[in-house]
């Protein structure tokens, strides 16, 4: 067994966002030595790790160069470099999770086909390489009319998904190789992390919901325990762990699903690393989602993933109408509430929607934490200084 | 209100021991500034804060320069230079706890004629300018032994404490002001920790035991809660209360209390800061001790004190048989027990008794925490490379 405390040992991250910045607060409870690399001066990353790098994530050498520095090898975000990531594997480089997992999962039409060759439940689909074979699908009746439209690289945060309803829809959407998805009608939006280790022991956490705004069709809480029957619950958790081995996958692999209206469940996608619907388990888990992907990519054995109490999540996203230095109004009145925590991800600048941060509220009974989450929603705002 | 968060607002620590880089992590999760001053090159704060200084805490222009460049000053260890706190207030600066609280503590002698004066229970004692002082009332039949005599000054994790039970016990202490206090037979050795803000918000933690070895007079387990009565209990907290305001304290008070074999608490002694007695809050409470540390000290709303579960902390010292680089054997099992988070300093030599980390093992049912702490406790060993 490697020594990982207090030693030479080194972590290398690509990227220095939030999750980042996350994960650090475990390397530094554990005292594992950890290098940055993030193309921002200002990444929320840049203090709490041994070692800072600008550089560009998407550049062979630059990520090639940095990954050469350390022991083991992962990343925050999906935007990097596969090929360095592949020659760091070839060169012996433990790199966790693996350049062909993310290369599945970096490309939406290569990660909707591994699920269908693998047999796991997902909406049905066509690809396209062009809008332009879409658009003659569409006309020829090949491909009908509600679908949803999805860019095969690039999306991130509800970019590159679009709902189309009529042809002119497709008008709008961006060049480039898509797929066409089944509309399907679900009752819930239910994601399951599942954290695997390289001697395949593997842990998941318990389902969450998202619990949409009933108007604007945005996710408003993330909620700990989804409020399911146990059956949909072990059904979401047993498909996630298939996920996760089909991948091989080392390291969290948060995976969005769908709850149909017939209970079925399907598989959305997955991200290969820590994720927004996990956030919660910094105040609620026995072993929070960060921690977890540090004991799994190092082969340590997986903490406990069940709750100590009900957990619930809201973004802090900038308000719409303000972009400029930031200011947190009425952080003070959520902090006054029992088992509210805000997160603050340290960026400078806010803009309309820009995540800026995170609020838990746990509370022993998921109920009232559900209350309490509400009057955090109506108080606190992301705005910009006068 | 300031703002604080993502702010120029900066925030000075005296200081960069294992408190500080534990307080450093809710200065980063709310994005507050911080600079930190500390006499080794190697302090477990070095990074995680905005600007690191490498200066003697007991030198009076190298503080009074440090803490000019904050907006906020505090401390995560007595041993600070008290002239240079005052003149900083006397500058306006805010400094919390304050240069007059700091001062009564960092003297024994001091601290206990505080408690006699504002009615607080304590041993009786005396108090003694030199150790020849002590022996000739020792002589004089005026100060009967057996007693407990403790050095005014410099006390520290057991030094500076020792049980006189002959004259000749005498002869092996070190000279200077002294004090010699009433050995009181007592059942339990409790713990409180107050939280109180500039307005006035006061909050107590839960009480915590000290759970010492059968036979090795060393505490073992700190237990929380205490498994006593709930009436001793509250007034324990309610003594810790009045304490933290005789103090007008601002900023945590970890407060030591006797509880006697005829169920009288009494207070043994106070420290200004997050403690060892309430490190297990940072998995067991709502709000843990430095996060609630920092509001208090910002004057931002105290957090819930209470427990999502039953939490015993386990100190991590360096093994009495090894001296050199450190490795902590048997890690990765205790890392399999459910509920167990190591903590670990940062601190690259071993050195007998050094404390070089905790572990906390939390459960919902305190007894079963118990049995894994024990676990723990026989597993994990701090010692140093072949």
């Amino acid at each position: 067994m490697v020594n990982y405390f207090s030693s030479d040992f080194k972590l290398a991250i690509l990227g220095g966002g939030q999750l980042g910045k996350m994960m650090l607060y475990e390397t530094r409870k554990y005292d594992i030595q950890t290098l940055v690399l993030d193309p921002s001066e200002e990444a929320p990353c840049k203090i709490s790790c041994n070692y800072f790098e600008q550089g560009d994530l998407m550049d062979y050498e630059t990520v090639l160069n940095f990954g050469r520095k350390a022991d083991v090898v992962t990343f925050e975000i999906e935007g990097v470099n596969i090929d360095a990531l592949k020659k760091l594997e070839a060169e012996g480089k433990k790199t966790y999770p693996s350049a062909s997992t993310l290369e599945k999962i970096q490309n939406k039409a290569v990660q909707k086909n591994f699920y269908k060759e693998k047999d796991i439940p997902t909406a049905s689909f066509e690809v396209f390489n062009s809008i332009e074979n879409l658009k003659n699908a569409v006309i020829e009746g090949k491909t009908e009319i509600p679908f949803v439209w999805k860019s095969a690289t690039g999306g991130y945060d509800g970019k590159g998904v679009s709902v189309i309803k009529k042809i002119e829809d497709l008008d709008k959407l961006s060049e480039g190789e898509c797929i066409a998805e089944k509309l399907i009608p679900f009752k819930n939006e239910l994601a399951v992390i599942v954290a695997r280790n390289p001697s395949g022991e593997m842990k998941t956490y318990p389902v969450v919901e998202m619990e949409f705004h009933p108007t604007a069709n945005q996710v408003e809480y993330v909620i700990c325990p989804a409020r399911i029957d146990k059956e949909i619950s072990d059904k979401a958790r047993k498909l996630a762990e298939k996920v996760s081995e089909a991948f091989q996958h080392v390291g969290l692999l948060a995976v969005e699903m769908f709850q149909t209206e017939d209970d079925q469940i399907l598989i959305n996608e997955v991200a290969p690393r820590p994720h927004n619907s996990g956030h919660y388990s910094i105040e609620a888990a026995y072993t929070n989602q960060f921690e977890q992907h540090i004991r799994a990519i190092l082969d340590l054995p997986l903490g406990n993933t069940e709750s100590k109490v009900g957990g619930i999540m809201v973004n802090l996203v900038g308000d719409q109408d303000h972009e400029g230095e930031v200011v947190y109004e009425n952080i003070e009145k959520i902090m006054k509430m029992d088992g509210v925590t805000p997160h603050i991800y340290g960026k400078k600048i806010t803009r309309p929607f820009r995540k800026m941060g995170h609020v838990t509220i746990v509370d022993k009974d998921l109920k009232k934490a559900r209350e309490v989450a509400e009057k955090v929603k109506n108080s606190i705002k992301v705005i910009s200084k006068k």
